[in-house]
Parts: structure tokens; C-alpha cells; sequence
């Protein structure tokens, strides 16, 4: 990817998903996604590897933020705080369009098993870069390690719940994350 | 797969891995694998959809196992002691090839994108199994998922250990995953 243009990434986005949508994942080719997003091949490829990744977009992003969050926090921050402060700056990062794609996004994962898998590994990167984060504040790797999968668990159901069934607009995505963690803090003690 | 034919399943296995490690997984053929195994490769397709499927080997049955031991623990019981018995349990399954093949297995995975987008959908699922499990027993779903999680990092890390580190072979996979969930229940007390 030569250059960051959000407007193109967008479009093209929005465009795969609708694809995905219409006709199912396995059937859409790049030449489609690019056509209806009314651009090139080439400039596809110079924003994506192939179309999976589009489903990924931002994931970089989103990791640079949890981790910038979580390293920001104050000192005596505990560990599902400084993870709160990394959900906080991370939610900063969607806006309308992404809410707006959650259902779409939702049914196209749930229809292939491929995007299933890369959705896993995913979270699998997002939990990654938040326990480095952790640890990097002399948290112990093993509970830097679970903090980290509540701050998953809570990213993905406050996004859901953001994006698929709190329609009123009211709330924005940071709320719902936080809640959603506050959540697991409760449950969690409820383990032990 | 028609029907359960446990020693051709694992010739088919070891032959996979060995060449995966050999060549690479991208590089290995399904035809390779079964001339391995010394099978044909309509055999080899009776038992695997393809050549990914076979790192999941056993995974089926690893969730009814799972399963089993959930639903089966003490009513009374709390979440994490019903994973504790459903690790018991599913550890029964894997035996001395299962060990053996670790440090292969995870070296193939390390070096392929598309194995650990597998790898991550295969412990997505065994918590769902779980999260179901802990759920059929009255426990609250937030709660039964986080125990689920916590199962799963301890299944992970037990069969690490067990399959990579601790190579004097005095400690069975079960003390291992049990030793691990206590670790994340002790770990989890510091979270809160």
C-alpha cells in the first residue's frame, strides 16, 4: 500500500461489502469490487492484497491505537484501565461508515468460512498487540495475556451492539466498548 | 468422512506434517501426502476435505469431549471447575503422537498465514463448545465465556508445554492444562 487514502479505501470497502451482500463472498471478483467502486485494478491492488484483506482494513490502525491507549494511560493505571484507555482511542477511529457496515459486514462473515478464519486470526492480532502493550507497563505476561482477551471480547461486543442493534444514535461506539467491558470486569469476578 | 478409521487418519497426519516441514505448506499436495501415507488419494479425501482439514485433525472430537466433561462435572460444580473436568477429559484423547507431532505442528503453523487463520477459527470453536456447555448448565453466558476463554488459553498452553518443554515425560497433558487454568484463575484475581 504506496499511500493512505481513506476516501479510496472507503469506497472500496463499501463497495466489497455490498458485493459480498448481493452475490456472496466466493463469487466476487476484484475486477467487481473495482468496477463498482469506480476504480482500477491497479489501484485495488496498490490499496489490498486480494479481496480478503478488505476485510481487515484499518486493522493496523486499530492496533497502532489500542497500543498508543494502553501506553498513554497513567501510571497507576490497573490493567483493564490502561485496556479501557486503549478501547477509548481505538473507537475514535470509526466512524459512521463503519457503523453503517456492521450488519452487512456481520452476514458476509457469517456466510463464509474463510472469512470466518481470517476474522479469527484477526482478533487473534488485535489480543497480540494489546498483551505487548501491557507487558511493556510491567504487567505479568499471563495476566497482560487475559486482560487483553476481555479488551477483545468487549471491542467486538460493543461494536455489535453499536453497529447491529442500538439504533437509536445516541451512544457512540467508546460507550458501548467500555460498558461492554465493565461487563466482563463483573463477570470475571463471578469466576472466582 | 464415512467412517472412523483412526490409523489411517494419523498415517495421513504425520505424512502431512512431515512434508509440510520438509517443503513448506504451500508446496505439498494432496497427492504427495497420500503417497506418503501410502494411500491412495481417494482415500485421502475420504477422511479430509482438503489438505488444511488436516490440522484440525480430531478437532470434533476434542469438542464432544469437551463437552462431555462440562456437562458432566459435580452439580455444584462452579464455571471453572467445569472446565477443568472437560480439559480433563478431552486431554484423554491425545496420546503419544499427538506429542510427538507439537513442535512440527507448530513450526508449519508459524510459517503459514493461511494455518493460522485456521489454527484461530479452531479456537473460536472449541470456546463456543464450551461457552454452550458451561450455558446447558445455568451458568450466564458472560460468565460461561469467559470461562470458555480461559479453557481454551489453558488448553493451548498445556499442550505447549507438554508437546514442546517439558520433554522428560513424567507429566501427563491433563497436569498440564490443569496446572495452566489454575495459573488463569490466579492471574484472573489480579485483574480485579
Amino acid at each position: 500500500m504506496a499511500r493512505w487514502q481513506p476516501e479510496t479505501t472507503q469506497r472500496l470497502v463499501v463497495a466489497a461489502v455490498d458485493l459480498f451482500t448481493e452475490q456472496g463472498y466466493d463469487a466476487t471478483t476484484v475486477a467487481q469490487i473495482a468496477e463498482r467502486a469506480g476504480v482500477t485494478k491497479s489501484t485495488f491492488f496498490r490499496h489490498f492484497a486480494d479481496k480478503r484483506e478488505l476485510l481487515v482494513a484499518g486493522q493496523e490502525t486499530l492496533c497502532r491505537l489500542l497500543t498508543e491507549g494502553i501506553a498513554e494511560a497513567p501510571a497507576g493505571a490497573g490493567p483493564l484501565d490502561a485496556v479501557a484507555a486503549g478501547l477509548e482511542r481505538a473507537s475514535s477511529a470509526l466512524g459512521p461508515a463503519n457503523r453503517a457496515l456492521g450488519p452487512r459486514l456481520k452476514a458476509a462473515v457469517a456466510a463464509s468460512t474463510e472469512l470466518q478464519e481470517r476474522d479469527a486470526l484477526k482478533s487473534v492480532g488485535l489480543a497480540a498487540a494489546m498483551t505487548a502493550a501491557l507487558v511493556a507497563r510491567g504487567v505479568p505476561e499471563l495476566v497482560a495475556q487475559l486482560a487483553a482477551e476481555l479488551g477483545v471480547l468487549a471491542f467486538k461486543r460493543g461494536y455489535a451492539q453499536w453497529s447491529e442493534i442500538d439504533r437509536d444514535e445516541t451512544t457512540g461506539l467508546a460507550e458501548h466498548a467500555l460498558a461492554a467491558l465493565n461487563d466482563l470486569r463483573q463477570a470475571t469476578t463471578a469466576l472466582t
